[in-house]
């Protein structure tokens, strides 16, 4: 089974946009026991039946993303259509669907551009869009088969999920390689590689990956042995211990949210140079409202000083990047809001405000539950919101290490 | 002049490594006046042959990444060679250099895998790399031209800029190609274009296009006379007037916080179901703290009585998603923080929460200055993630208008 990806959309090549797709579909493709071959990314316009015709030619199953929206430069269903000697028609039901998701926005008439949407390649089978007008198209003519899918990544992963995993899966028998992965916090690449790779090498396992991502790391273990896989596991579980956060699909942020709900704990943040990133990522967990409840962005000291209480004394005496003030920002968070945890974040996020003992990427944190504080430093490389995104890191996991430590005093 | 990138590397299709050229290229090659016309990316091994074959036959220079490391999966000078007709020698000087390099690293026989990054294809001009062992490789057969670089981002860049922007240079005058680009808040991509591609047209400009990102859309019109454009841009400026934001690389959250800035004007969030994401947004923005001082995330309904005062009765008798309620959470902001103007978010963000009269997406905004307050409403389509990122666009959106109203009367 050959699949390649081919990604229409002058944006791409502009530079405005960035291609989003290829890493999701690699990875997918791999989990499923396949690999993807090829991915070309080519402007709106007539080079995308060319592309198509010889994408079609040598591969079993074309994935095409992009131009199907509304507008001139959106020619996807055109050209997809021409590739495989198909003409279009109007489908009575899209449109149908099409009409009332605009009629839900308000929209009355449909516009001419949108109606260009109900245009099928005839015999395709339309995949429905729960998030945008355009649908997704699969059309299959003999041995040719070719998914259409928009470009935005918010109605592409749906309709990849829904449609051309399960496509995918029911081809796959027979060809199975099985993927685990963990994700890894407070380690980088190549500690995670040395903690572990010569044992599961000696194990027997041959695919090994490690992919480090701002602040976590991804890794990644392949075998057609499942049995083998399970004392994989076994291994990393225990090597890496409390820097494992999770598995597949999971994040730093689900894995506080779920902990503190299972301990039924609430959490507060006092942000300074994360500027509501922290609470940002809690609050994009469905269900976080049973934990998180209250946050404070004092990014001005007057806001430390009247929102948390921060003495004044302690800004002037040790400034607003310092071990005090982190603690007063997290012991009033505790205090004002009745959580039962409390995080404080306060650092030089740059490009200015940086002095040579507290240079941009210094950041102190706070910690506070009822009765106690402490506080810790970290030093971050980067710009502006990779420092952001870093520290925003380490206070999840903070928060996740304290509830953790929690849990095991309650058993 | 037609331009395309050949990226090579097998962990690029199994989405271990992110791409990380092509929004690069495609950026410089658009200042240069030019475009890339397509972007192929294939695994490591023969098929790199046949990709570069097609490709110089069809453009006039080929950019290949990756490929010319020591290892047995890099054959991107063996591919070139074949590709152009040329063998391939052993170069003393690149050897030397070479070795040289090891030494500095205290390695002192040069591995085979390493000596064999000295074969370099016949007539091959060589491109020195002051961080790898990898040279980059120029060649040239009558009017085929390839540029062969290192993959790793630290080696490509400085010698994609010190080698190929130069000789792109040098073949651009004279077929000056001009872009510009515009950002648009509060339209969707096919109302932009209601308004102005039948005009734009009317002009002369043939390279229009459109993009819709999550609540703004940024339209782009190409040509390659300057006058043509400079129309262009009075007539984009004329049809859309404050549902304009921006030019080239803005952004919403920039926008805002330059005109609060500039203003002299001070701004406080306060937040339910963004969780944090517009304060966040705003403090993305270097020197954000000019303008932006105190921000809440008031998740639960305690903490917009305790922290904002809201009423405990409009909590009661219209619910935490209603206009009374956002319009006391700004004012409640407004008057806890001094700031000149406050936002205030409340909704139901999902995927629970939800009723008929309620439903998953309804959002309520609240805006208030000193002495007034005014709120509205927005319903909008999407997943958790997708009603926060738009609510906040609506947010920021309300807060621009908002302070371009008073420079407006400031007048």
């Amino acid at each position: 089974m050959t699949v390649e990806l081919v990604s229409t959309g002058t944006e791409l090549l502009l530079g405005e946009v960035t291609e989003a797709h290829l890493a999701l579909v690699g990875r997918e493709l791999r989990t499923l026991g396949m690999r993807l071959e090829r991915q070309t990314i080519v402007p709106d316009g007539v080079v995308v039946r060319r592309i198509l015709e010889e994408a079609l030619f040598r591969s079993d199953l074309v994935v095409v993303t992009g131009g199907l929206g509304p507008t001139s430069d959106d020619n996807t269903r055109e050209a997809a259509a021409e590739a495989i000697g198909r003409g279009l028609e109007f489908r009575e039901d899209v449109f149908l669907r099409i009409s009332s998701f605009c009629a839900a926005k308000g929209i009355r008439a449909v516009p001419d551009g949108i109606r260009r949407q109900a245009m099928v390649p005839k015999g395709a089978q339309v995949l429905w869009n729960s998030v945008g007008t355009a649908p997704g198209l699969f059309i299959q003519k003999g041995r040719l088969a070719m998914f259409l899918l928009p470009g935005p990544p918010r109605e592409f992963v749906p309709m990849w999920r829904a449609a051309v995993v399960p496509w995918l899966r029911a081809r796959a028998e027979g060809q199975k390689f099985l993927w685990r992965s963990w994700w890894i916090v407070g380690l980088t690449e190549w500690e995670v590689q040395k903690q572990l790779e010569e044992e599961l090498r000696g194990l027997g396992i041959k695919e090994i990956g490690y992919c480090d991502r701002l602040g976590e790391v991804e890794m990644r273990v392949g075998s057609a042995e499942p049995s083998l896989l399970e004392r994989a596991e076994a291994l990393v579980k225990a090597r890496l211990g409390t820097a494992l956060f999770g598995e597949n699909e999971a994040t730093l942020e689900a894995a506080v949210v779920e902990l503190a709900s299972r301990l039924g704990k609430t959490i507060a943040t006092a942000e300074s140079c994360t500027g509501g990133l922290v609470s940002h990522r809690l609050t994009d967990v469905p269900g976080s409202s049973a934990a998180f409840t209250f946050g404070w962005i004092v990014y001005a000291n007057e806001a430390k000083v009247e929102e948390l209480g921060v003495a004044p004394e302690l800004l002037t005496a040790h400034g607003a990047v310092s071990a005090e003030v982190a603690e007063a920002m997290a012991s009033g968070a505790v205090r004002r809001s009745a959580a039962d945890l409390a995080i404080a974040v306060t650092g030089v996020a740059g490009p200015s405000g940086g002095t040579p003992e507290k240079p941009v990427g210094l950041v102190w944190f706070g910690l506070a539950a009822k009765g106690r504080v402490t506080s810790f430093r970290k030093t971050f490389p980067g710009d502006r919101s990779m420092v952001k995104r870093l520290a925003s890191q380490a206070a999840l996991n903070a928060l996740r290490l304290s509830l953790l430590a929690e849990s095991e005093l309650a058993k």
